[in-house]
């Protein structure tokens, strides 16, 4: 089974986000392994704000290997329809690549070299979301990319 | 107090998106009034998908004044940056448009009258979202319009 794994920058605390997280990894765990990674949240306070991003970012880049693929949730990214969006997962998948690696940044955006090392950078939306909904927007996408990859129905 | 009213189609039935929902509700009732109207859904089965459009339509510019404001969640909007949007309900309350209705079409999307009478077609990504989706983005993008039109601290 393809394993996926999703970087994110610190954790979610309202209840509501957490249980919809969850509703969509129960509906996922059907298609794909997916592991949910919190990483740890920079205090800004004294540090530059590159700083932070750098340290933010490390803690993605230490934990993926050379040859795995990283996708990057970017405002500065480029925007895709869903059904690209579930092209490029096939297009993945049928490469062999496992697992897919999906990152999404902290509140002040991304490292230059998180940026750099990213194989796709995924624009959501020209819409500023929060992190939590990001973090339940892509998991959806993936559910949908899913859904479509495997021509099924998908009541929306 | 500026009065908005969110038309959407059918109810919402998971209980943490209600919940998520009544969250960004209660964040807003410090700017505005906002009423979320739900219409009915119509039903598929013989009908033609036109026809349902129409029906599903004409349920919420029943309810909407000539002089009123229209914005229309439409996948063939046009997309804004959170700033732009900002920017356009503060225009609107300046030119003292109360109250600001915005809508969201059914599964099946919305009718060419309801296009047409709208004055702001709003593309919220490129991506399909859910409808419940769709109704938490926009609630928290006019929440996120106010904090910035109020130039306070958004931390998402």
């Amino acid at each position: 089974m393809i394993k996926i794994n999703l970087f994110c920058v610190g954790s979610i605390k309202e209840k509501f986000v957490k249980e919809e997280i969850s509703e969509y990894l129960k509906r996922l765990s059907k298609y794909a392994e997916v592991n949910i990674i919190e990483t740890k949240e920079v205090p800004i306070q004294s540090k530059q704000i590159d700083a932070v991003l750098d340290e933010e970012g490390e803690n993605v880049l230490k934990r993926i290997k050379e040859n795995e693929v990283l996708l990057l949730a970017d405002l500065h990214g480029k925007e895709y329809t869903s059904e690209e969006f579930a092209n490029i997962i096939k297009v993945l998948i049928d490469q062999g690549k496992s697992p897919l690696n999906f990152a999404i940044g902290g509140t002040m955006g991304v490292s230059k070299k998180l940026r750099e090392r990213s194989n796709y950078k995924l624009c959501l939306s020209k819409l500023t979301f929060t992190h939590q909904m990001t973090r339940v927007i892509l998991l959806e996408q993936i559910y949908r990319a899913f859904k479509i990859i495997n021509n099924e129905n998908y009541h929306h």
